[in-house]
């Protein structure tokens, strides 16, 4: 390893000779002395160059620096590197789109995204990347905790049954196959090996739709749990994976938050829960509007009830259970006590969905009258369908879509910010 | 939830009424009595059914028992339910391909991959899939404590720059797109903001060869940092990430590991290394065949360095660097003291390739020679090469494939038994 003391550590060092290695974050020329900010994982350094010294290179140059620690008050942790000795490890770097050394982000969106292995390195760009990493982190942990299992799934399917039309096609060895738009079917039938379990990974969605939060590719935080009595058995879980990603952040990514200045919310012990048609009937006696024949939040819906929960339950989360049964898909469990409703549930963050849940059927024949109801052909879901005739106990689960989460926990207004390389309907590169 | 008690508590609940809930493992009707065997994620617990009593379905269908706990020597655990309450919580289950309940697997591999929602219950197989989420959990402990940050890239990707043929082609949006067949590009890029990264993720490759250790999609347990001397950096980490793999099956997949008669290897603290000239030396040597033109290992030199390994240093592992130029990839770093052969390795575990690694170019005009010198077009790498215009520091790292280190450690002769949903070149469900 190139022997370095992390810029962290430097005020550690006083009247040492050490190197620092990292990227030439700054230089600082004044009348009468110059400064180099050498930016590594840690942190930054200052190096004092004597008069005359040139770095080999601009911003963004790889640099070793050898130097006598030497404290000053003025340098970042109290202390600088003098007498330096310089050697590039990279070759001189061109300038970035924008000077990554100011504390704002002087560029657009798409700027940021097309060059995003150079723009993600400014402080405030990759802080939401620390916050999704220590979220999926958290995810796993709080569910190990609960005796779950974590599987790998495939991508790539036979046929295009989950969701119609937004499926990306596939020439698999000269036969036609899927992108798999999330691991529903695999994770239920695993319930039948692990009771419990849960998969990190990629969903692909051709989505048509060029909004601030729809991307083709994603990150799903799906869990699937065994022998519930209904969905009021998977929310807790649901509230427990989403308590530890916050947490998680609380213990990972508390820089990171401060960096975005954002705050994290407090996780209810018990979050609260309001049925669909309450909701609605909520929002329309508040706002007079109608939501007749409505069976799905809109995002003006998801905001007001947000205000809503945070108005009298004191909290940034709120679950909407009993989804109407159009809105939901074919293996929801259906409300047996309230016709056309489902045990199906959102969980709503700061007025807006991240999470998706439910019961799902569990008899191989509720299947079968499931899809004869919505008229659509047993045969393409005959692996699926198999599953249910070997002993299925009561199940559900949830999915949690990563860039969403994290988008709303830092406040990003679009989750490409929160998406390393995002591809959407127009994007494919880098 | 279901109120339940899990078979493996039983025993602390003599005396109780309890209820427990499980599939139904085994029946046993013996003349004067009968029992079941109910089997749920933590075990199996007997229930003693009164004369006359016949279960709601066979085995596999899901029952909850309601029952008095009793002490009993010869049950598993010592304990049993006795007068007990049957309810089935599925309809009765067709009955599986082979029996579950015994000792071994009564079916071929096909048989076993056809209908895996079922076949995996039983334990020997399920065991290769908690193996493998224990090495997950500790690829990425192991990494998270070396400073490391979790990364999730695109696996849709514009061009099919990586390796030539094997890539599969979708259609996205009506242009034509890429699987990934590595994180390679994404993580070298991540490189110049974390500076340490990693991803556990899926990998495709349009893989012609139908044999035991290729898969068309499989996990790649990927890292990759930064500041390295050369690629005898890179080597400690990827021996502490597997030393975290084992470590991690220790702790969580002994149980697992046991039921599958397989053994854990001690991985030392440095793992021994040869140069593949030297290795392939000692191995005509040994075995007077003419290994000259060379450029990789096949099958039966991994065999051979494994027992060397063993034999010369008591080692289950070995490192074999400096792999010939044409047999790794444009961007691996060459070896400047010896002409031909470069600072590639790759990790053998009992014989067989498990990780493959090495220091990388990180100069833009190491790129533009190293393309040029194999007659590569620069173009359709132009977003990659871009990357090393802005400054990245010298680095390297590796890729572990989860199957194939999952079957090694198991001791499975082939990677799908240790792949849920396996696809190949034949197989594309369930």
């Amino acid at each position: 390893m190139i022997s370095r003391v992390l810029a962290a550590d430097v005020p550690q060092h006083v009247g040492e000779r050490i190197s620092i290695a990292g990227w030439l974050h700054r230089r600082r020329e004044l009348k009468s002395v110059a400064f180099l900010i050498i930016r590594d994982r840690s942190g930054l350094a200052q190096v004092v160059l004597p008069p005359g010294t040139v770095a080999p290179g601009g911003e963004e140059t790889v640099l070793q620096v050898e130097g006598l620690v030497v404290a000053n008050a003025q340098a970042p942790g109290g202390a600088e590197l003098t007498d330096p000795v310089l050697t590039a490890l990279s070759g001189p770097a061109q300038p970035p789109p924008f000077d990554l050394y100011r504390p704002g982000v002087a560029a657009t969106l798409p700027t940021i995204l097309d060059h995003a292995p150079t723009t993600l390195r400014h402080a405030q760009l990759r802080a939401g990347f620390e916050v999704a990493a220590a979220s999926a982190a958290g995810f796993r942990a709080a569910l190990d905790e609960l005796g779950f299992t974590e599987i790998f799934t495939p991508k790539i399917v036979e046929s295009a049954t989950e969701g119609g039309a937004n499926v990306f096609a596939i020439d698999y060895f000269g036969r036609p196959a899927y992108l798999a738009q999330s691991p529903q079917f695999y994770k239920q039938a695993m319930v039948g090996v692990f009771e419990r379990v849960y998969e990190v990974g990629p969903v692909f969605r051709a989505e048509p739709h060029d909004t601030a939060r729809h991307l083709a590719q994603y990150t799903s935080l799906d869990a699937e749990l065994g022998f519930i009595g209904d969905h009021f058995d998977v929310m807790p879980v649901c509230r427990d994976a989403v308590a530890g990603m916050v947490e998680s952040v609380r213990k990972r990514g508390s820089d990171a938050m401060q960096q975005l200045s954002a705050t994290l919310p407090e996780v209810p012990a018990e979050i609260p829960h309001v049925h669909f048609a309450e909701a609605m009937a909520l929002f329309s006696s508040a706002t007079s509007e109608d939501v007749s024949g409505e069976d799905d939040l809109s995002p003006a819906h998801e905001r007001w009830l947000g205000e809503w929960a945070q108005r009298e339950h004191g909290s940034d989360f709120l679950f909407v259970t009993g989804y109407p049964q159009s809105a939901k898909p074919f293996y929801t469990y259906p409300d047996r006590s309230r016709p056309g409703y489902t045990n199906g549930f959102d969980l709503l963050f700061r007025g807006s969905e991240i999470v998706t849940g439910g019961q799902r059927l569990h008899r191989h024949e509720d299947y079968l009258a499931a899809l004869a109801e919505r008229g659509l052909d047993p045969a393409p879901f005959a692996g699926y369908l198999q599953v249910f005739e070997h002993g299925m106990p009561p199940h559900g689960g949830f999915a949690v879509g990563l860039e969403r989460f994290t988008a709303r926990l830092t406040g990003a207004t679009n989750v490409r910010q929160v998406t390393l390389f995002p591809r959407d309907l127009h994007r494919l590169s880098p």
